[in-house]
């Protein structure tokens, strides 16, 4: 293909902080194969973050976007300073995808919910890491969507990039997901590792932190906090529900409950936080966190330091079990240009800028 | 969506044993799921097995051929009888898609491959669980299908259904699949496990057949030539190259080799005949079969019974592991439907017959 033949699909972030960097850096690698594999080019017309922004209605390229060296008192070459806040960015941004990527705020979903409404109610497609708006109002905003005929994804909201709302949107046709499970907390399951070789709480807490999985403050992830975030994400779209994370049972977690139940564990299993969504007879769904021994035949039982996964109970396929090796910023941006290119595929790309 | 208003897919059968048995009640357990969720309408045009065939322009739904009680002495109502070979069917069966599930013919793919072809040259797109033709003529086809501009889709010819190809392909986009592994031989596996357990060879290969996964002849699967094939379909679609089943290494196999390698095994890891592929430095694709002793930490090192896996090495995520439950002919016959879901997504279908 061509580079004036490819089809130009303005971004837009919202967002900077690791996995912005590293989707940035990972458009730029993947530019030529982009042009290649799907006639596709991807420019940025706008980044804001923290501290300043910029627009740049014709768009910078990967390469170019990295090269400036952007810092707020240097734009790209021919942006101009963005003073607004977020929602004005998601509404003006001369952008087709905007990608939210800031911080959770996890008992509201704001301010990136707004965020999201805001550019969908423009007409921009939405692409975001970020699991507020799917936790928070997942039904609203697919809504939204649909009546301004734009697409909004958010592969990277749980399990980093691992495709798993992908899986089931593209290869699990026709299937209806009877329940899943999952060990969807690191930090937890990092120091239920940690503890059973023998370290103390206090010291895989440190360690945990050190390696930069866990927050300043441990309970979110101890007390199963991110994990019913989480939950409530998979629950709402893959088995069609509309909980909030506050509806997700977390039941015998937090600090103290570790040591005693690595004291009961039987030989040979393995204890992890796990999230647990699963239909009932009525048709109502439940969704749990917590505290689980896995039998030494489970296949999420021998996870290890970062990998993850998820167990996913089928009408069709049984059960099928999708896991990643590693997580970090890397999958996540990989999973924001996954959902970047399943809508320049699904819905076309303007040709011109 | 009304029924009048669905899309209709005309679909012929080459092949009906327990898949096209298994795939014809899906598609009639689907019929108002598919209309409901894709506006989608499968109706069957034609069928050829082994005994005798028929063709049915207008289509029989699939209720409608369930209730038939189809014999080669009574057809569906409305339908004439097929007198030809399986090409001649291929060429003729007044069909959107032709579904390939004869036996496969694993030395050199016939005669599958030439019911492929003439499929795709009369234009009409092709689905096949058949390994035969992807392992022995994979890029002839696909570049046939794309003069055509019809699509080959196999997503049933390794792993049952489990959706390793359709992952690649929509799930994983940008991304180079540099390596993989899995252990791809039921009966080798299953023999090993058995074996472990106590049982002598010559019994868990008996309780293989009764189980149905094993052949007559075990040879075929303890000596690697049904790994063999399965390698070289993954290797030359994911791996994109162009190997036949004889280039793939086979080494230290056959039902000699098991008992030495599992008394030499080390406490805590497990034996598996695994199929490998990767590219090596120079580019070039290299596929094994062979008797690997996996460690604890292995995803794939706990898979027991009819479960199986596979690990891909990718440039994006790392490494991304899916794992089967349970396989069988149900499973073969969804990714069968997925695929033809697929064809109905990406190329649209006739709104009349």
């Amino acid at each position: 293909v061509d580079k004036k033949d490819a089809k130009v699909l303005r971004l837009a972030l919202l967002g900077y902080g690791n996995v912005g960097r590293a989707f940035t850096a990972l458009a730029g690698e993947k530019d030529a194969e982009l042009q290649a594999r799907y006639g596709l080019r991807l420019v940025f017309t706008g980044v804001l973050r923290r501290g300043g922004g910029w627009r740049h209605p014709a768009g910078v390229a990967p390469a170019d976007l990295q090269a400036s060296g952007w810092t707020a008192s240097r734009l790209p070459a021919g942006a101009t300073a963005f003073a607004g806040d977020g929602a004005d960015f998601a509404a003006q941004c001369p952008a087709d995808v905007l990608i939210e990527l800031t911080t959770l705020e996890p008992l509201t979903g704001e301010p990136a919910t707004s965020h999201v409404r805001a550019a969908l109610a423009a007409g921009r497609h939405v692409v975001t890491a970020n699991k507020g708006p799917i936790a928070h109002a997942y039904r609203a905003l697919r809504a939204l969507a649909a009546e301004h005929g734009v697409a909004l994804r958010f592969e990277s909201t749980v399990l980093d990039g691992l495709p798993i709302f992908n899986l089931a949107e593209f290869t699990l046709p026709a299937t209806r997901i009877t329940g899943l499970r999952g060990p969807l907390n690191s930090t937890s399951n990092f120091v239920l590792d940690r503890m059973r070789m023998g370290w103390s709480q206090e010291r895989a807490i440190v360690e945990a932190r050190a390696l930069g999985i866990a927050e300043a403050n441990p309970a979110y992830d101890l007390d199963g906090w991110d994990a019913a975030v989480k939950a409530t994400v998979l629950a709402n779209v893959l088995l069609d529900t509309d909980l909030r994370p506050q509806d997700v049972a977390r039941e015998g977690l937090g600090a103290e409950a570790m040591q005693p139940a690595l004291a009961a564990l039987p030989e040979g299993y393995a204890l992890k936080q796990m999230v647990e969504v699963e239909r009932d007879a009525s048709g109502a769904v439940r969704a749990t966190v917590a505290l689980r021994a896995l039998p030494p035949g489970d296949p999420l039982a021998h996870l290890s330091g970062m990998e993850t996964g998820i167990l996913l109970h089928t009408d069709t396929m049984g059960n099928v079990t999708l896991l990643e090796g590693e997580g970090g910023p890397g999958q996540t941006a990989f999973g924001v240009l996954a959902d970047v290119i399943a809508i320049a595929r699904a819905h076309g790309v303007r040709s011109d800028r």
